[in-house]
């Protein structure tokens, strides 16, 4: 680590290097779909009796009424508790643990619940050997429902669907998921909120492996249903693919470029690169968003999830402009969606070499957000995400979009510049020793 | 028919009308595939020597290239010659007849060839209970290639593909194409030279169809593994579905909407609904478009296909704005596909009540080509086509787009002129009588 001042030029070709490094990387990712298992069979320091939970770190007084849901849902799933009251207690007292995702080489939906029997999706970067994992996207349990028909989901997910899958996946040795993310990319997709096309071309690569893996025709009729009717089933890959792809980015010396942003409901945090495994933190912003019959915004829980992984990665708010049909879910114009990937380039390194927009003419998505450019310019990332109830117990209620908070990043920032030893280097958002970047 | 002149306004009233009640017909239409059969089970008239090709009427003389390779093709694939000689004499003296598909309720991509025992899409219109039939899309054979290895494709839709998707469909009660057309036009799709993700939701649809069913696991997994890689898959289906619900417009005495383009290689056709079948054609156009490898527009042949019915039902060119992923395939930027698509509007009726696009707010695609509008605008419609060699033989050599040509909707006019009783309806390409449409 550098202390005391250093010469302006001198940081700022530090910085650039590094950042040209950190987007290397990121282009560089090979995600593969290696495996489909029990978390306690995959992911790293996951405890016997322990739950991963979306976003920055949090304690249970402080937890949001969805993801608390999630929890106790997590808890009577696992069957460590036989009535709410009792799993409250359990997670209140500490006998079950929980942990950030992010801090598990793993990404999470909304509430973000990972407990140790849950299949997940296992993402290898082929390219540097790093692996990260998802959960299983649902509609349900994910948002704070508890209830047994919506754990019957996530039961279905481990006794049926995720097995059948496995057979599926191994017997073809793997699935390249860059090829699909890339033509999803061309088909009106965005990959977090509409994953519609990556989720249909899915199903078609999974079909004939299960059968040719010999799945018995209840299972291979039951997961086939699920994966060619489920819409949003991509998103747990397409944010396993992101984490995977944006991890070997982390941990450069001098980078200014953003590797995680995610939310638990109360804080939005981000991490950035040359800035090790801290979080910068502000409160969770409200989303703006359109909400299904019977709910408002007064119902409304604040954003929540890892699913801004995709953001970071360069895809959900920042390829908008390619994916107008989700403009019907989240609301907003098509003007409006060109208008916030053009800006989104303003706050970006550079773009991606292997995922192109055809609505700009095959540019490439942006790509690596600059904390130095958002305090620069004032512009914060686009999310576009849903929306979870604010008491524990409900489902779905909306989707809509979000802008991360500012404040996350003048605080890594300002940390950026105690670390490298820049005096002042937010003045009036300006930071005249970072330069405008590239 | 009326006869001698008659006051403008009474007669441009009767024209609006009647289009108000064309277009009301064509957005009335419900496709739904109901069965996929051989030809000489389903098509009206289909003789049991007889083949059906693109396009308006044309005599083996006058026959493009690739047109004759595709009918020599059907002749082998019928067995009813042993080698290309006696095929094409057989075509030449008049043995074996041909009919333009047009004439039998059908629709063919490229060279267009349906023969007796070719299983075809059954799609009906549940509105108006009319049906409509098109053949299996692949690229060679309807290209004009004739060898062996391209027949090979046709024996297996035929024996493997065509009938495990007939079981499946048949299990599943026919499916409802309106709501996979909707869907894949807001994932990227036009439906004509690009119907990937319609393609991808149509696999979808039929895999749990097909196993319910009972097929075969060989059979089963050979008719997945085809339709779940075959990009142009839906195009078959698009054409059907666009037969199927403009038909019911055609016949409709003072309309002036467009009812048919269809090319031959040779000519480009198109019928009008308020001028019975007559066609009014031109010269088939040359493609503006992109070649594969080791071909260029030398080894062009001219426009061919009946996949123009895809504009004509308003989808395909009309809606390019939506399909800029089509872009890298038939070139041009986005830019121009926005005019495009903006264009149409000039020409047409009105917009699709069923059919939006969300890159315009989700507005109707355009619909209902409008003679009277492209003769006054000079604004003929834009396709997306492909692009066959000009001698049989050939596979697919390339892609592209191009434009009706005006000729075909001036002599339209001048005979509704002549048939209605309105004296000189064009001048300079204008026609007082009929004034601007809506």
């Amino acid at each position: 680590m550098a202390t005391g001042a250093q010469p302006s030029s001198d940081i700022k070709q530090k910085i650039e290097s590094a950042n040209a490094e950190a987007v290397k990387r990121i282009n560089a990712a090979e995600p593969v779909l290696v495996d489909i298992a029990p978390a306690r069979e995959v992911i790293p320091g996951l405890g016997n009796r322990m739950i991963l939970h979306s976003g920055p770190p949090v304690d249970w007084q402080n937890m949001c009424g969805a993801q608390r849901g999630g929890m106790i849902g997590a808890v009577l799933f696992e069957n460590w508790a036989g009535s709410v009251d009792e799993a409250s207690r359990l997670l209140e007292n500490g006998t079950i643990q929980f942990e950030p995702t992010h801090h598990h080489q793993s990404v999470g939906p909304m509430a973000g619940t990972i407990s140790p029997s849950m299949p997940v999706w296992v993402v290898e970067n082929r390219t540097f050997g790093n692996r990260a994992f998802c959960r299983q996207v649902e509609g349900r349990q994910q948002f704070g429902d508890y209830s047994d028909s919506a754990l019957e989901g996530l039961r279905q997910w481990r006794d049926i669907w995720a097995p059948s899958l496995r057979k599926g996946l191994l017997q073809m040795g793997g699935l390249e998921l860059k090829p699909i993310i890339a033509k999803a990319l061309t088909m009106g997709d965005e990959l977090h909120n509409r994953p519609v096309a990556a989720s249909s071309l899915f199903a078609n690569a999974l079909a004939c492996p299960m059968i040719e893996a010999g799945v018995g025709r209840d299972d291979l009729l039951s997961t086939l249903n699920y994966i060619t009717k489920h819409e949003l089933l991509f998103l747990g890959l397409s944010m396993a693919s992101g984490k995977a792809s944006v991890d070997p980015a982390a941990g450069i010396e001098y980078s200014t470029v953003v590797v995680a942003m995610a939310r638990n409901g109360t804080e939005f945090g981000i991490r950035v690169s040359g800035l090790g495994e801290e979080w910068f933190t502000a409160s969770s912003p409200r989303v703006n968003g359109l909400y299904f019959p019977g709910y408002t915004e007064k119902d409304a829980g604040a954003d929540m999830g890892d699913s801004a992984i995709t953001e970071t990665a360069g895809w959900g708010g920042l390829v908008l402009a390619g994916a107008t049909g989700i403009l019907g879910l989240v609301g907003g114009t098509p003007e409006e969606a060109l208008a916030y990937s053009k800006e989104m380039r303003q706050i970006t390194v550079t773009t991606s070499s292997n995922y192109r927009m055809p609505v700009f003419g095959f540019k490439g998505a942006p790509l690596g957000i600059d904390i130095r450019k958002v305090v620069q310019t004032g512009i914060t990332p686009i999310i576009d995400t849903a929306i979870a109830h604010r008491n524990p117990g409900y489902s779905i209620i909306g989707a809509g979009l979000v802008r991360a908070p500012l404040e996350c990043f003048k605080k890594a920032l300002l940390r950026f510049g105690r670390k490298y030893g820049i005096a002042e280097p937010i003045k009036g958002s300006i930071s005249p020793p970072f330069g405008k970047g590239r």
